[in-house]
C-alpha cells in the first residue's frame, strides 16, 4: 500500500538535515522504503540536481520523488507536487523536478503545497525540506493524502521548466556543452550519438573536438580498453550519452573541461574500422 | 511490532564501522527500520553530538535512539539504556544522551548495560558500538529484551548530566554561545527570541553584537532574502533559536566565531522595523 | 520471504551512483531490507574492499552480499554469484569475493552472470553495478530466480583467489604487513596473537618492532588508556588481529606506516607485567 520514497538534495552529510527528513518520512510513512538517490549535489545548483534526477529516474522505484535543490528557500518560489506515470514528484518550483517529469511523459496535474494541515509547525525559520516537502511527500506515498489535500491546483503552464541547452548543428559540426562531470573526471555531454550521426561522425572513427581554441583527436571507441594508458577517448557512456574520458585519468584536467563548458565535434578525422 | 532504530555516530562514512553496526541491528531486529541521524559528529566531541541530538529527537520517530560519540571507550564511563516518554536511548553514560532525555522529559529507568548475555563476544577489543550497543539497542527495538534483562538499574542521579552553559544577563546585555556552526557557516547561538526581549530587543532591530573585543551591528530579519548579498543578519533559525548568518556566505568567518565561543548581544542600536 | 541484501562498493557518495543501484535494488526486490556496508573503499583497490568484507561477514545478516570494486569493469573478467552457507555472493571475479567466501566456509557452487534475461539493457556503455551485479543480487534476494537463472556454472578451481600474504617466521621473529590503516591512522596488520606466541612474544611485553630500519619498543597492552598520551602502543584490535595505534594520535604517521608495509616483530625487549 505504501510507497517508497526516493530522495535527492543538496543537503550533504556533515550535518543532520538528511537524518532529520529521514526522521519525518518514517514518523509519516513508517511502511515507506526511502531510497537516497544523492545527497551531494553542489549546494543550490538546480541544474546539476535536475540532471542527476533524470540519469536517476528510470531505475528509481515507482512512487514518490522527493527533491530538494533550494537556493530560494524563503522567497516567492512555490513548492510544488506533481502526479505522473510513475508517482509524484515532490519539491519547488524552481526546475528542479521539470526535466525528469518531462522524461517519464509529463505531469497529469501539480498542486502549490500552501496546506498548512499537511506541514510541520516551526518555531522559528521553516526548514522547507523538513517542514514542507517531507511530510506533503510521506502522506502521498502513505496514502494518507491525496495531492488535492496538500494545496490548490497550479497551471502546469506557470511551472518552471528549466530550460536546458540543445545542441547546435552548423554545417559539419555540433556544438554542446559539459553536461556532468563525474567523482573520476569523465565528463558526459549533452551531445547523443544521433547528434554526431547528423553531421556524419560514427563510432570507429577518431573524431576531431573543439574545445576553447584547441583541438583534440579523439578515438569514438566502445570501452576504455580500446585505448592506451593515459590516453583520451569518446564513447556512449551508461546514460545513452557521448562522454569524454581519459583511460586510468581525468577527462575534465587533461581537456580543460568544467560544467557548462562549450564542446564541439568538428567531424571525423579519418575512419579507423 | 518492532520499533525503528534512530542511529548517530562519530564513525563517519570512510570505513565500514556504520556498516557493521547496520549489520548487527538487521541481524537482530529484521523488522526494525533504521534511520540514519548522522555519522559526522566531530570525532569523541560529546557535546555536539548531543546537540545534534536535541536538535533532532523531535523529529524522529518513537521507538529507540542509538547514539555512540564514546572517547571513553575502554574505560570505567558505564554504558547505558534510558526508558522515556518516546521511547529508549542507548549509548556511553558521558553526557551524551542527557539532553535530548530532559526535552523528552526525562527518563523514568535507568540500567546500565552489564548482561554479557546481551552482548556480541569480541576475540580482541571490544568495539562497543558493535558489541554492547547495537546488540542492546537492537534487542529493545524487536522487544526481544525488556530493559531489565539488559543489566541492572542505575541511580538516575549518577548519570552524566552535560552541563551546558546558560545565557547570562548582565544589565542591558545577555551573553551566550556558538552552539553549532553548520556546514554553511551559519552560527547557532545557545540564545532563545525569550532572552532578547528579556533585554528588551526584538525582531526587527539592528542590534550590536559584541564577539571578542568587536562590536557589530545586525540587523534581526526574518528571512536571508531581507538584507544586501554579503551582508551579516541575526535570525531565529530552524531549531528556534537566534543564529547569526551571512546571506551567500559564512557567518563564522565573517564574525570570527568557533564552535564554543562567546557571542554578547549588548541591545539594540536602533528599531528599523 | 525475501532476504536482506548487504551492499559494498568504492563508488563513493558525491555522484548518484550508490542511488541508482539502490533503486535498482528497490524495484526488483521491493521486500529485501538493503544494508550499505560501505562505499569508500579506495577507489579500484580490489585488496581493501576484500578485507573490508571479511571484517564485516561475520556481523552481516545471512542474505545476499552484493560487493562492487571493478577496476577491470568492461575487460574479460566474469561477473560471478556464490553460494554458501550465509547465503549469496555477487560480484566481479577478480578476487573481491574470496576471502569472505573462504571464511564462511566455501562456495558450494559458482555461476557466471551471463544470461541477459538477468541484466538490465543499457542504450550505452555497461555499468555492471547497476545493469549486472544489482539485479542478479536482486533476483537472488527476492527469491525471482534461482542462481541456475542467472547464468552457466563455472569451475570453483578457475576463480581469482586473491593469494593475500601470509606472516612469515624467521628464527625468532615474524614478518607481517600493515593490512589495513582505519580512519583514525590505527594500523591493523595480519599478524594474529598466535603468530606472536608461536616466537614467544605475549600481552604484557614490551615488544621490539622493526619498520623499514627502525626500531621501535611497544608495549602490548589491553587498552589504550594502557599507555600515556601520545605514545605508541600494539594491541589485539576488534577484528582479532594486532593492531598497532598511537593514544589520542595516528600511527600510521607516527611510524611511518601505509598499507601494505612490511611490520616485522623481532621479539618481547622485557616483560613488564
Amino acid at each position: 500500500m505504501s510507497r517508497p520514497i526516493s530522495f535527492l538534495s543538496d543537503f550533504g552529510r556533515s550535518d543532520e538535515f538528511v537524518g532529520v527528513v529521514h526522521g519525518v518520512l518514517a514518523t509519516l510513512a513508517p511502511e515507506s522504503r526511502v531510497i537516497d538517490v544523492t545527497h551531494e549535489v553542489r549546494q543550490g545548483d538546480i541544474r546539476a540536481g535536475a540532471l542527476a534526477l533524470t540519469r536517476s529516474i528510470q531505475y528509481l522505484p515507482h512512487g514518490v520523488i522527493l527533491a530538494v535543490v533550494d537556493p530560494g528557500v524563503g522567497t516567492e518560489r512555490r513548492a510544488i507536487a506533481a502526479e505522473t506515470a510513475v508517482g509524484h514528484f515532490v519539491g519547488p518550483d524552481n526546475g528542479l523536478l521539470s526535466p525528469a517529469v518531462a522524461i517519464v511523459g509529463g505531469a497529469t496535474r501539480i498542486v502549490s503545497l500552501e496546506s498548512e494541515e499537511a506541514r510541520i509547525p516551526s518555531s522559528g525559520a521553516t526548514f522547507a525540506g523538513r517542514d514542507i516537502f517531507a511530510p506533503a511527500a510521506a502522506l502521498l506515498a502513505s496514502g494518507e493524502a491525496q495531492l488535492g489535500d496538500l494545496g490548490p491546483d497550479v497551471d502546469p503552464g506557470t511551472v518552471n521548466p528549466l530550460l536546458l541547452p540543445l545542441p547546435e548543428v552548423n554545417g559539419g559540426s555540433v556544438t554542446g556543452e559539459a553536461w556532468w562531470i563525474d567523482r573520476f573526471g569523465n565528463v558526459q555531454t549533452n551531445l547523443s550519438p544521433e547528434d554526431l550521426a547528423g553531421i556524419g561522425v560514427r563510432a570507429g572513427s577518431t573524431v576531431t573536438v573543439k574545445i576553447g581554441l584547441r583541438l583534440h583527436q579523439v578515438p569514438w571507441v566502445v570501452a576504455y580498453g580500446d585505448v592506451g594508458k593515459d590516453e583520451p577517448l569518446m564513447h556512449v557512456d551508461s546514460s545513452g550519452l557521448i562522454a569524454l574520458a581519459v583511460r586510468n585519468g581525468r577527462a575534465d584536467e587533461a581537456l580543460s573541461l568544467a560544467e557548462g563548458a562549450t564542446v564541439t565535434i568538428v567531424g571525423a578525422a579519418d575512419q579507423t574500422s
